[in-house]
């Protein structure tokens, strides 16, 4: 097979020239750029791009840390990523780690050994000091507040929009509240305890650790929050839940128990998925395609200083609260 | 610079097995391993993989094009993808086409410049001739029924699975049956108009255009269907609900509408998601995660022969039928 090295011979120029000619290197004279496509005509030569790749020191590749790929969450920051990719001709490397920390050290090993560009973490399970022994070998872009830190971010404040949604539950008279959420670990995660425990303070509520309910990721998962409710002598009165999947999941199966919504159980969604709409929930709008759209930007417009956008959120009222 | 050809020599060993330990790939012997290591502490080599690659011609990248990233069904192949991409050592890349020729054409454009080791094709827009022209480049995988030709698949009959499908309804007394799909054009798609064809020619049927609903991909399309079941003056008795997802916007605008499913409507959904598990709709189970998993097989076990693994469906009853 031909290589560079042949068309280097054929061409009666320097490899760095064929070279330069391949990635359309500006400061090559007409008559060898000329040569060397000639040579590349006559061989039949068809370039193997990591060679390309080796010599420009871009890949034109940005990988993705997500712990799922199968959620709506997730789902449309991809989305959003994937669309300014392809305006700015990268591909997507994903990495789906179920939260197990090797999967996620294996992206920024990728990227430390330069087959990616960038790389954007939009959930995390290893810590901090794990990200920054990688800061050095190129962007690292992370979804969660990063404000004080030197990593690029587009992210949600959780702590003040769960706190806009507490209060719009309190100001609708709920004063026994809780919450669904993921995973009680995370930034975000962690964010929204904080509110939580906040808001009971101000309000002199009882914190009440029974009203906390993990492992709320999809549809299916409404099912066990109104079988615990179902089982509690004193119940809330009102949930947050952080994705309007599992709130849907919640009106579903409230609705085959004949519990009545918000009547007996008001609900209040995150994100504004399209299933919200739908199913008339009232929600904390999040941009996630918008916000995956940013966090794309940031991984390849190299900046020195890190910047940290933070994404308003909207309480959008429907008929769940 | 050390480069990988020193580091061989330094350990004694051969450039694959470097390229082996540097890809933390399985199958290295553990002192032949541990020599490479060492060359590498002593060496201070820092690698470029791309030099890797080039000197493998492996990327242990394999390319996914999917039409849409945010739905259930493609979601749930990339699931399975993932997970066998992790247990084998490689990554994906994805490309998200919106069915665009032209962004898929750029996901065959990267295996023939190698950036990509295969190519995975869970849905497309581009003709067979397109694809046959990348055939030499390196393994091209589709999730449609390929038999006879030089590429191999993994695949649901979807004539056979829609006619299971119609047969139940034609049994349960229903004589007046339409269907859901995505897009009318598309292999899958293509079988199972025949399959709805020769279904309403056996049983003497008429064959009703307008009992066949078009773009039904998300939850939020099922309310078209019911808007417009709702005008026709002689509306279907049941539907195919080509995602279990549409099935369930459907079962739920319904509700809202105080349309009865099954006694004014009936449905039988596909992939038995677990929304439909939820909802209690009838449907043919797929078993999505699974044909993932052996499409990516598919793509890293290069073979001469063309191999074609058809998956077979099961109908789950429960109570939309």
């Amino acid at each position: 097979m031909t290589n560079i090295k042949d068309l280097a011979k054929m061409a009666g120029v320097s490899v760095t020239t064929v070279s330069r000619v391949l990635n359309n290197h500006p400061y090559v004279r007409e008559d060898k750029r000329n040569a060397v496509l000639e040579a590349i005509n006559r061989s039949n030569y068809q370039p193997n791009i990591n060679a390309v790749h080796l010599s420009t020191g871009k890949s034109f590749l940005v990988g993705v840390v997500v712990p799922y790929i199968d959620h709506p969450y997730f789902a449309l920051l991809i989305k959003g990523m994937a669309s300014e990719a392809l305006e700015n001709n990268y591909k997507l490397v994903l990495f789906q780690t179920n939260y197990l920390e090797t999967r996620e050290i294996e992206a920024l090993q990728m990227l430390k050994q330069k087959q990616i560009d960038a790389l954007i973490i939009c959930s995390r399970k290893c810590s901090w000091s794990t990200i920054e022994a990688y800061l050095l070998y190129g962007p690292i872009i992370l979804c969660e507040d990063t404000r004080g830190k030197r990593v690029s971010s587009t992210f949600v404040d959780h702590y003040k929009s769960f706190m806009i949604a507490l209060e719009h539950l309190y100001q609708k008279g709920h004063r026994k509240i809780g919450y669904c959420i993921g995973r009680k670990s995370g930034t975000n995660s962690r964010q929204r305890e904080l509110a939580f425990k906040d808001f009971v303070e101000n309000y002199h509520l009882p914190y009440e650790p029974a009203y906390i309910f993990e492992h709320c990721t999809h549809f299916e998962d409404g099912e066990q929050v109104i079988e615990r409710i179902q089982q509690m002598s004193n119940p809330p009165s009102a949930l947050l839940v952080t994705s309007d999947e599992v709130a849907a999941g919640i009106v579903t199966c409230a609705q085959n128990r004949n519990i009545s919504i918000p009547g007996d159980l008001a609900l209040l969604g995150f994100n504004n998925q399209p299933i919200a709409k739908m199913m008339n929930i009232t929600t904390i709008e999040i941009p996630l395609v918008d916000i995956g759209r940013k966090l794309f930007l940031q991984g390849i417009n190299i900046s020195k200083e890190a910047a940290y956008q933070e994404i308003p959120v909207t309480l959008i009222e429907r008929e769940t609260v």
